[in-house]
């Protein structure tokens, strides 16, 4: 097999299925795209989501939910939204009333994820939840409670895991392809000029390891296929006017029960997203490799790169589709909740200075 | 300026003069090549240095030390040695007295080197060391001041600051041409499969943070240009059964008074030569960044990758020139200790797994 097959062929085996099955058990005749309602209409909403919806073959743009009536006359007009799918946040709970809207999609600052996918769930609407899940695991375990309650699918938004660019990338760890894996180097960052966002703000979810540090910390665990057993951090920052409350700059290092290591590294401070592993026969590289325009890099098997359209779109497309069939989620609420297992254990290792045992 | 010539130029100017002067103030006509005695014969001497000097212009090997009667005839046979050259490690003292020995090149296990670069400073021989200098900052001391107090040179074997390569990479992060030099990653590793060599005991001074360990560290301190002021480390092991009294795997995080931060690994299970630096305009990379057959990367201002026939010869020679010509030394005994130093306090650190302030 020659290497660019052999590359080709970790994607697809690490894809979801994509044969489109519409028969769902329902009263109601079965959708061929699923309606989608955004939760908070921030940067993220605005210039990444609701781009990403041209892209959609399974679900699409169906109405939002917002606190800045500026924002939904925009975005009505923009996107020819019906006015009976529009929400505040305190007429939301109405949404369960509204044939028009499967999915509610919370795109709020972390400390509010709780609330709106609970609330979402009540309303009897699936979800798609933004990283990171919300600031605490008991908020996670309340949020899986919910909507395993009232019988609704829990997704978050880990876009990263429907690349096939790190859907290699697992399956050359996972799988042992290149011997075990050995050390992983993981840097996740960029330099946020702001002051007074709610990354800058405790209450709000803020601080580095919750936005930035779960991707490096998923690059870690996304190659081992483990969960670490132990983990050590520092916190450091060149701005403390600004981070007062949050880290801005985390350097963390877990160990895996197979004897893998990761030394990993997320700032608000420094532009830098890569990452290399070192295996017993060989190694991988990507950079970049949580970036929103693709993914890409290379190993001792051959390069790593594919080209994708859009991670976004894939991501609710396939989210979408299992929906639809009633097959798991690819990144269910659970993963969420293993990451944010494992912050709060790198907030106490920073805290105390001490290795925390998980 | 076109990039290349940016980058050839940033060598050129790191790089010590190579002008040859050749008078110096001495009672004895100046020499053109210095004789150099080489002791301990191991891999090292025999694999890496020997063969170098068929590149050197401004030393030979001029003479041996070892503990082994049957190396020193094959040397002897090899290298066409005077039998008044050859010595043991009780006799090596009248080293003093042969005329064709003007450095001592100790290259044995560390926990020996104190003893043999004293013996040599008393022997009013000037010395080159390999690294790591010594176990100890107390042992490092003791050798710079013998060396003062008989008036001759110490050289520590760091053969990278040598290398144009390197010389590019310091040049770029202390002259801030990226602007700031902000975040650090640094992995030297290998896979060792030996046993019971020298670098598996501790009583010889063996350990992977001073044999593996002080190139990640020489990859944080060069390109800063800053001593590190506070250290954190962790060790790991996947061979308990032979990593028994020293650490086979080690991570270790620098603090500089600048505010930048070093993330860096090194390993006797893992093959791994790599360095990543983030500044607040651009990047650094290398790989390998201290591999015996030539540093090479590329940086945001372009390509480093300088051919160079030996990294040992150029090392070598330009000691030797800076001795011949009565000037300082590229890579003298206070810039082993300041690693020393730094390897003390990572060792402090992950032992009682608290930072350690310098």
């Amino acid at each position: 097999m020659k290497r660019r097959d052999f590359i080709q062929n970790l994607a697809i085996a690490g894809t979801t299925a994509t044969v489109f099955t519409p028969a769902i058990l329902s009263c109601q005749p079965a959708k061929e795209k699923l309606g989608i309602a955004l939760v908070g209409l921030g940067y993220y909403s605005t210039d990444v989501l609701a781009p990403a919806f041209q892209y959609t073959k399974k679900c699409y743009l169906a109405g939002i939910v917002t606190g800045t009536p500026a924002k939904a006359e925009q975005w009505k007009k923009k996107y020819n939204l019906p006015e009976k799918n529009i929400y505040n946040y305190e007429n939301f709970d109405k949404i369960a009333n509204n044939p028009d809207i499967d999915v509610v999609y919370v795109v709020l600052p972390p400390s509010m994820h709780r609330e709106f996918v609970i609330r979402a769930a009540k309303a009897g609407k699936h979800v798609f939840c933004e990283k990171p899940m919300a600031p605490t695991v008991a908020d996670c375990e309340a949020m899986i409670k919910a909507c395993q309650d009232n019988k609704v699918k829990l997704a978050i938004g880990y876009r990263c895991q429907h690349d096939p660019n790190t859907q290699a990338y697992m399956k050359l760890g996972r799988e042992k392809i290149l011997g075990k894996v050995q050390m992983i180097s993981c840097a996740a960052g960029y330099f946020d000029g702001r002051t007074n966002h709610w990354k800058q703000q405790k209450a709000m979810g803020g601080g580095v390891m919750y936005d930035m540090g779960v991707y490096a910390l998923q690059g870690a665990r996304l190659v081992t296929g483990e969960e670490p057993i132990a983990v050590t951090a520092q916190h450091f920052t060149t701005r403390p006017e600004i981070y007062k409350e949050v880290d801005e700059t985390t350097l963390f290092q877990l160990q895996f029960p197979s004897g893998a290591v990761a030394s990993c590294q997320t700032s608000f401070g420094i532009n830098m997203n890569y990452l290399q592993v070192n295996c017993e026969k060989g190694w991988i590289k990507l950079e970049p490799f949580s970036a929103y325009n693709g993914n890409k890099g290379s190993s001792s098997q051959g390069v790593i790169n594919f080209a994708i359209e859009s991670q976004q779109a894939k991501q609710m497309d396939e989210d979408a589709e299992a929906i639809m069939q009633g097959k798991p989620l690819l990144v269910p609420g659970e993963e969420g909740l293993r990451d944010i297992r494992v912050v709060e254990a790198i907030y106490e290792a920073a805290r105390t200075g001490k290795q925390v045992k998980l």
